[in-house]
């Protein structure tokens, strides 16, 4: 497919990097800083990249109404305002590691999970901040 | 082609997203607020990316000078300070809808076809604001 | 006063300079490109800074959800996807000219006027993009 | 003084709004999604602006030196990677609220206070995001 | 003045700080890696804020394509593609040291010059990156 | 691999296009400003953007701590605060051209070469300013 749209989506969240079974030492070694145990914070920026046929009479690839809805329930409502590890099951203690690699395919399986067959989504970038950033991309 | 330059241009410029067969609601319900009669508009920031073969003398993949002469002409001159449906006839009523999906491709071809085959335009990136852009790639 | 908060607000919209009973030319000698009678378009980014006495338990100088809802409803819902000129009638033609200048000084009024004494806007800047904005700052 | 010297450091920290002493609903109808028990973040950027005579020799207000060293003591080590509520005990329970009101302040008086006389602070900002910041001036 | 005018113009850049009296110790003692001596450089970012009364007519407090040449003529021909130690008299090696205050201040000096007492400029910033500007603003 | 991870590291430098053998109306001809003879320099904007299969228990795909010490050893430290021309022998008269297309084909191998087997390099981009950037993405 030759077009692509893609909308950003901001929300501010805490997290940390953190395995129980290991000792302070390990997971500082590990994970530096983002170890620590009372959480750090930052404001993420997420960028959601679809494609599909350009529809000739609107010229779009996408129906941003309902992109913005998917993006609004899934991304803004679950991680807006939220501890990552602590709010969101899926994050949870010995579950996934709430880094921006694990953030990424998640959004893009919720996002493409509800947008259904007829929007595909072909990459999710979640920067921490300007200097920090991951992106998945289906197969 | 491993190599590749990627070049900002930015225009002003008003558009609306309207058939005039539709009715005001069906217009209102397909576009939203794009739909608006009295047009609105936005700060465009537009990215094409070339790739060539890297120069082993001068380091460039494309004469830059060549580049920006034609993206003065066929971005800068066509659609700065211009009215997208109104001023440019490919947008006009019933033809082109002037969404970034269509302005990224419109934007492809008329660079590409000045460029001529010295260089070629891989990518073009459309935005309207940094929360959403489009991006034509050709085959 | 030695605390502010700056909340940016966002809106697309379309405009012109033009005085209807001046020459084509002398329209373009004093206005340039933003004379074009068909209207153009930004991605205007408006920054409203308030102040007030701190409050010792909230922390807070303002009330960030009033500040809110008097910025959807004084600068989101009458600017965004508007064409200023045509949409808004203070700005029609023969009032004032759309101006960033007065454009800053129009949202300072409406919303100073909207907050009523508890919060003070002591600056609005309103871009046009990263290369030109106006500040109006109340005496 | 008519010359500043305006230097920019981050930090990734978490923090709620949230008193104690209030039920559920009033700590959310004042704070909003701030209120939320188990923290968010953000990626804070600071600006803090020094003035000083203007050395003929160097050419400098400031010894950069000295105020990299402070901000990075002062502000780096301090909030970067930490839960401001419990990590720094100025901003525990029931002491200052961590909004950017406080923060600003809070930073303009650790950095002024390590400076000394030499170099003088006139103004802190501190953004959660690009949308909102808070601005210390001391009188 | 309540009302302001800020434009941006941006300039590509090499210098370095070296006083030719001092030892190379003392040099990078005070200068940092700026005193190395081969020369380093930024993409400067400068931005320029100028007052007036508000002409009732078209709005402006100044004439933008006056600013513009103006800016055009002292800050872009003379600094873009330079070498300010080397290509600009003034801060040639035992005058004016090229750091931001200087720069700020000398950019003031020479478009207020050129500008006249039709526009006020009330201030200069310049930055060298995003975390580093210095600010002039005459008494 | 459909995870990626992309961190910036930035640094300023001097740098010019000058092939000594030419005239200067063929070096200015071919290189326009970037041949002044002086240098002019730029605060460049490096994102390097690397693979890797995903860590089940840490949730990355390299090591972040490993890239940031090759980023700081191979890019911060050869190029910030340096003459690209003067100061790195592969960028010396007669060498690699410091374009971007050079430097950003020049930072991956170095990168690459430091990082080893265990983190692959897919993608570096060197901004010059935010108009322009260059690519490198190896076969």
């Amino acid at each position: 497919m030759p077009h692509y749209l893609t909308r950003r989506v901001s929300f501010a969240a805490a997290h940390r990097y953190r395995i129980s079974e290991w000792s302070d030492e390990k997971n500082a070694q590990t994970f530096g800083l983002c170890a620590r145990p009372n959480y750090h914070g930052h404001s993420y920026v997420c960028d959601v990249t679809v494609t599909g046929s350009l529809d000739a009479v609107t010229g779009f690839v996408a129906d941003l109404g309902v992109l913005d809805t998917v993006l609004q329930r899934e991304v803004r409502e679950r991680f807006d305002h939220a501890n990552i590890n602590l709010d969101i099951p899926e994050f949870a203690d010995g579950r996934l590691m709430p880094t921006g690699e694990n953030l990424a395919q998640f959004i893009y399986e919720r996002v493409q999970g509800a947008l259904g067959s007829a929007i595909r989504v072909v990459r999710v970038t979640v920067a921490e901040d300007p200097t920090l950033s991951a992106t998945y991309e289906p197969g």
